[in-house]
């Protein structure tokens, strides 16, 4: 039988590198920054073009599909996971990294159906790496396959993750002190890119052991996500329940017991769920 | 007047490149990892085969010149630094992220004479990417001058620093402390790929704006030092008084009034210098 998504599939690499030469474009000139939900959460019209680039191609090819962008939920669109194909799409994950130059900023797309990713595409585009992923296929960056680290003792882990954009005292805190508690246990140690795909995508190619973070959304890691998974890797819920794209927490590791360890370890910020309206 | 340097430099940036050649193939096959001052502090053979292959080459065609090198010193050789021209090597700056295939991993190559830099070569070997100063001239990565942010507003800045590789309850207390401070003001946010070297070259490039570490050793610093300071850029103590490549503290920025308002911020954490023997 014919794989159902396959076309889909390929059209999400091609509009990922065009819209990641978009980007690299983008990078040459002057920015306009403006400020989102705190002074560290940042967007530029880049941000806003390049997802309204992306929607209008896939809609004008899948009219029926359901849509969720970062940058149209932020302008008010309701951010509602149904049945229905949807693509849920960051235009630039990495936002900031993207007003520095700071050279991680990902075009990230992920398809989801009756609420399973069925394929996932993230386009590193200053590095040139193009990580894809269809369910039951595999993971790839640039045509190489790939695998996980398969680690599962903590203490040889090298983990990646973000102090987030949220300034308020409490959660910074928090997300330290989470931070403080691996450290000591010991682990090799921390890393963060910058992007929650990138680094997710990090995971998949073996080159770190686990990602974690908490409140980041639904765009950022449906992408990704199943670019981890196709590469034998485990996603998981923060509390170490099962996996929820909408909860804007995530853990994903080379290995269940690692990715246990992790939510056994780290204590929950709260955040509003994505769908939560 | 004929560079009395230029020659050493040209031959640092062949020999560079040509370790970097061996520790991409050893990125190849399995590792045999060895523990130096702590679970975290990682050291392999092919550290110690690179610096020896890196001293050996120089001496022969610098025989009266002096060395410092990580692996050396760990053997037991003394740290200290005179006025005889130095070459101050780390064979893999980011031996952790080496063991994981993490890729970022330079080779570092500084030269001081009468104490004062003269040039640094810091070969990020994965990405290929080879950055290069000499004292007047400017900085480069492969062959592409490079300029700093020239940030001085803290609160628009991308901070890159490293979590260490010191393990003790005080220390982590601390290093996580300055990051607190520093993210509450608020800045846009911290990063670290994992070598001190690596984040210095991003602070020359301008995609961030500024370094500090305290707990790095000279061979760190040495050879992308100079390629700050010839990108425009700064090197401070992180006390706030002037930088001393022996006192383990490193401020790189990309101005001088973003490096004193990191030094206000940030609390000291003790450690014996390179040249406490």
């Amino acid at each position: 039988m014919a794989d159902p998504w396959q076309e889909c599939t390929d059209y999400a690499v091609a509009l990922a590198r065009q819209a990641g030469e978009v980007v690299r474009e983008a990078l040459k000139n002057e920015m306009n920054v403006m400020i989102k939900s705190s002074p560290a959460d940042l967007v530029t019209a880049t941000d806003q073009k390049v997802e309204k680039m992306l929607i209008s191609f896939i809609k004008e090819k899948y009219p029926s599909h359901s849509f969720i962008g970062e940058e149209s939920v932020a302008a008010g669109e309701k951010c509602v996971l149904t049945d229905n194909p949807t693509w849920i799409i960051d235009p630039i994950d990495g936002t900031t990294n993207f007003v520095h130059r700071f050279p991680f900023v990902a075009v990230s797309i992920g398809f989801v159906v009756n609420k399973k990713m069925e394929f996932g595409v993230v386009y590193s585009c200053v590095e040139d790496k193009m990580y894809t992923a269809r369910k039951g296929r595999g993971a790839f960056c640039n045509g190489q396959k790939l695998q996980v680290s398969q680690q599962e003792d903590i203490t040889k882990s090298l983990l990646v993750t973000e102090l987030g954009s949220l300034r308020t005292p409490e959660t910074v805190r928090i997300i330290l002190s989470n931070m403080e508690k691996l450290l000591c246990i010991p682990i090799h140690g921390i890393r963060g890119v910058g992007t929650a795909a990138v680094n997710m995508c990090l995971v998949a190619s073996g080159a770190a052991d686990a990602y974690y973070e908490m409140g980041i959304h639904c765009w950022d890691m449906a992408g990704a996500g199943i670019i981890v998974t196709e590469a034998g890797g485990v996603l998981m819920d923060a509390t170490g329940g099962p996996f929820d794209l909408m909860s804007r927490r995530i853990i994903a590791a080379g290995s269940k017991t690692l990715a246990e360890r992790i939510a056994k370890e780290i204590q929950i910020v709260p955040f509003q769920r994505d769908d939560d309206n």
